[in-house]
């Protein structure tokens, strides 16, 4: 890795204490980070250098997976930090800001390579990477690279015109958007899975599938953030970006060389197989759910529109479900489906893949009690790989019974999405990054569910919390003779 | 069940005591034995009743895998148990043994149903099937049938001869041949996981299996039965009969009906398909060895020529290995590894599945460190299957490792393969018995190798005891560019 300055604007937010800086503490715990390096936080308050690198030690002991032994390692981790107040409307700020990054640079004997983070609201991002633009901020002698987080527009037309605007100050391969959910582990080993098993990847297609079930539950309600939720509702918070880029790493082809520009390829291929869905068969393929009071972990709980800065007629989603269908070679016939929702049984991020029956002649005779296989990697909370099989129990007068072949990762302490991803950026490997190409075609096959909840043109179910959704969920399932599992 | 007579040869003997009480008590606890049933227990020794019946219950003790909680049960299940002396050469003893017969079951209404076990030396198979024949004991107005255990002959004349003899007085359809690893839960697992899961079935042939490795191996040597075991070998104790039905059981076709019938004749099909070696190919295909001194779990053996009984000049085999080959459509360039041997570093037994690497294009492409996935059916002495797959290590740089995903029976307390055997045997199922053209054929393949055995026509290989046979085991699939797994 190349020494780098790393200018993070919203430094004094949450996002940076609770995942940024424990990310780059572990980084550095693990010497993945280049030896020389500086840290540029800004924000709206005035704080000394002090006070933020005390700010980033408290982060760090509060947050970090880890804490270092050895005192002198924090010192010197937190000697890369400085701070200045900036306000990001304020062109002459963005000057003073560059000699800073030059007087540091030229002391650490870094060459110009900036990363910029933006961990700010969505409404600066343009002014922000506007004024990196025009004050000479991004024109080092090296690389420069924009992180920016979701939200990425509001809707398809919000989407493009922010992509425009960011476009007139990096260019696509500069920018990374971040996704958490493709920093996960196993999110990241689908594509293992699928490249170096030949036994997953002979059966990774329509000849053996039967359907692909994609679940995020939840258990959490709306929390501190009904301002944000109550706006963009589960289809916006979660499935325009971390399922359906789930389900682009689950289907995509395997390329035959896996570079970035590969499987951005493979991505984009499936996003425009994904058939659309028309304003008015919305409520034919897509459940629309919101959670009313029930009982979580032995806890009840208030429902959606008792949350505090929920109004009580708010009808924003806060569970969906929806069948999918991708219309190619490998996958057609294979219906996708796809749940994700707050207040559930339990949290998990899963994703099932059941085999077709293809032995119906024998399985009548006489494997009754048999199942369908399964392929279940767990996401989280806790990261798994199973194949469930059918064998029989010679205790139980040798009927045949599931049998659940399974690999937990020993290891307890893994890296988090975070610490992966700042990694990846930092090293200039986007393939675990949304490409502009996807984040455009998941707005556009999502935009009609959008204008269709907008027009209330389907049911608004409530669903007690605690348990896995409204039943219309499950009769979504049923009526393709399936069962989520 | 219908109610029975177990007629038991050899009653006073090792099998008896060790395994054939314990089993039948095991089936009576679990209420699988018909309500009525009478057990004749026969020998040279002059026992009472209850001399035999306090014998029983010692067995019971000390081998059964479980006791009753309960005292009655005990007493319940040792009335069914009488002892007479038998010289199983006199015809006359014969009647007496009807008397007995069908005095006891008139006592407790069992019609003439009767099993014929005999668990003695193979030179007295002959007469007693004859007698039964002749003295109207076999003529019961049920059923009758034969358990006979191996060895079911020497080579493939003496094992003709033994057959006809046995023709005389029994149907084949009568005889049940017990392989006890046929009785095995995993082996009988092969059928389920191939027939219940598609998943398996798909990838079970040629087109995705690259080799297939069966070991059963011991860390016993030749311990008491030396004067057995010295002219047998491991080519005939172990080989033509457990490692041969393990690889019919592995590479049968399914068959459209899981009849006993159907099934047979699948295995004999593998075995008519398997490819003969002829004698002066052998030392191409089929490694021998005898074990030296060594070390086993800390303590020092002696080599196989210094053990009691066997002569200093014994050329005997106490290891074998093979390549094998079975000319069909479904296996047809597959080659089928098999080993057996005493003295070895681990007891296991356990059938290795090998993937074909079928994603070459991708595994060059950073797939740095994929091994082939396997898929591992572990018999004994634990029942576990697992499927080794590649994965990457978020804590290891994200590098590709193993994972292993497995299943193991978290019933510790499994039935004993001859709790299933002789079940069966009672309820009239061959399907986990060996056939007679299975065990001819068995012989057939292996009659060239006797030969090039007995002419000493390919080498004998010493191996140090406490290792995985001779190096020579492991050059017959480096030869081929595989390894032993």
């Amino acid at each position: 890795m190349e020494a780098f300055t790393f200018v993070l604007f919203g430094a004094t937010g949450d996002l940076a204490k609770r995942k940024i800086f424990p990310a780059l503490y572990n980084l550095f715990l693990d010497g993945k980070l280049s030896n020389a390096f500086s840290i540029v936080g800004l924000g709206r308050r005035e704080w000394t250098d002090d006070t933020f690198q005390k700010h980033v030690e408290e982060s760090i002991n509060s947050f970090s997976r880890r804490t270092a032994d050895d005192e002198s390692k924090m010192e010197e981790f937190l000697q890369a930090f400085c701070y200045s107040a900036l306000d990001v409307t304020d062109e002459n700020g963005y000057k003073k800001l560059l000699e800073k990054i030059e007087e540091r640079e030229e002391e650490r004997a870094i060459p110009g390579n900036r990363l910029f983070y933006l961990s700010v609201a969505p409404e600066f991002i343009d002014v922000i990477t506007t004024n990196i633009n025009k004050s000479g901020v991004g024109a080092g002698n090296g690389w420069k690279r924009l992180i920016i987080e979701k939200p990425f527009g509001h809707d398809l037309k919000s989407a493009q015109e922010l992509n425009e605007k960011l476009s007139k100050a990096f260019e696509e391969n500069e920018i990374y958007r971040i996704d958490h959910y493709l920093g996960k582990p196993m999110v990241q080993n689908l594509e293992a899975l699928k490249t170096a098993n030949p036994v997953i990847a002979s059966l990774f297609n329509n000849q053996y599938i039967s359907n692909v079930q994609i679940t995020a539950s939840e258990t959490v309600g709306v929390e501190e953030r009904a301002g944000y939720y109550d706006q963009a509702g589960a289809i916006r918070d979660m499935f325009q970006n971390h399922m359906l880029q789930m389900l682009m790493m689950t289907s995509m082809q395997l390329p035959e060389q896996m570079s970035p520009e590969h499987i951005r390829n493979e991505k984009r291929k499936i996003m425009e197989s994904l058939r659309p869905l028309q304003k008015e068969e919305v409520a034919s393929h897509v459940i629309r759910g919101q959670y009313g009071s029930g009982e979580i972990a032995g806890t009840q709980v208030e429902g959606y529109k008792e949350e505090p800065g929920i109004e009580e007629c708010s009808t924003n989603d806060t569970f969906v479900a929806a069948r999918l269908w991708i219309d190619n070679d490998a996958w057609g016939g294979v219906p996708f489906y796809i749940r994700t929702g707050k207040r559930m049984e339990k949290k998990s991020t899963r994703i099932v893949i059941e085999f077709k029956d293809k032995l119906e002649h024998t399985s009548k005779a006489g494997q009754k009690g048999a199942e369908p296989n399964l392929l279940t990697i767990e996401i989280g909370p806790h990261e798994s790989v199973s194949l469930q099989l059918n064998l029989r129990n010679p205790v139980n007068h040798g009927n045949i019974e599931r049998a659940s072949l399974s690999f937990s990762d020993p290891n307890k302490d893994v890296p988090e999405a975070y610490e992966s991803l700042i990694y990846d950026a930092l090293r200039g490997d986007p393939t675990f990054f949304a490409h502009w190409s996807e984040v455009e075609l998941s707005w556009k096959w999502v935009q009609p569910v959008l204008e269709a909840f907008e027009a209330n043109s389907l049911p608004l179910h409530t669903y007690e919390s605690g348990s896995m959704g409204p039943e219309a969920a499950h009769q979504l399932l049923a009526d393709d003779e399936f069962k989520w599992w």
